[in-house]
């Protein structure tokens, strides 16, 4: 597997697994069924923002991750990122390969913390992978999400140092 | 003192105490020094987000208020709120005249909830105030702001249902 930044042609390898995610409505604090040009724009980020793309030998891609300023300004060295695995090449440790690139780019650009705002109380592998990054649940946001069966649960807030 | 949607021709009373207060570089976790053209996009904010003004007996603009959902999708009832009063007019309530008022407008429009997202922990008349509106300090995240006198100083999260 190699994580290598993103290019324009990888969009169409990313958007259906970004939009199965999207639509299933379990994990992200984003609209289930956006245009294909608003989950673009969302996830092929501009500089300062990098997104990239894990792929393996064959070229396919595996997942994606995006990450970039969470704050601005006075708090402009404070990053957040967002992660993508492609359901069908799930529990590969795709997911940690992309954590530990993001976390060494985003030192190497020189934040000094990274925030996830939105971490769903419920996605048990995404948490105790984050933890697992030296992520602390900071605090967790009272019925911040509205699950298709779960009903309303929290949000989490993780944080660590770079 | 009455609170009224902005209009656009309110915007040149609004720029002057806004660009003053995000150059001093104390409380907001936005571009101390942006352009003209970018805070007013950022402030002036398109439906379903709203900006008021809050304007006395001869119509000056003494402070102004945005809001609406911070988080998307699942967490759209999630809403987030932003103020700024002109210092010239500072401790006279306005602050907190904006924010009743803008309790009850995301009450009205839905929300469940509301997040602030980046409180500067040395803004002692802000905490002060959100607390006694009603909110908590879920959390506050260590060295997220580089506060010009103070630091590297935490910024708070608070939160509460609507």
């Amino acid at each position: 597997m190699e994580i290598r930044d993103a290019r324009p042609e990888d969009w169409p390898s990313i958007w259906p697994f970004l939009r199965q995610i999207l639509a299933a409505g379990e994990t992200y604090s984003l609209p289930r069924h956006p245009t294909e040009e608003w989950a673009r724009a969302m996830w092929m980020l501009e500089p300062p923002g990098r997104t990239v793309v894990a792929v393996d030998d064959a070229g396919t891609v595996l997942g994606s991750a995006k990450f970039g300023p969470n704050h601005l300004g006075p708090a402009g060295h404070v990053s957040t990122a967002s992660f993508m695995v492609a359901p069908d090449h799930a529990r590969r440790g795709v997911g940690r390969a992309l954590g530990e690139h993001v976390l060494d780019r985003a030192r190497t650009e020189g934040y000094r913390t990274m925030q996830f705002n939105a971490v769903v109380e419920t996605n048990d592998r995404a948490v105790a992978l984050w933890r697992s990054l030296g992520f602390e649940v900071m605090t967790t946001l009272p019925e911040a999400f509205d699950h298709p069966t779960h009903g309303y649960v929290g949000l989490h807030i993780m944080y660590r140092r770079l």
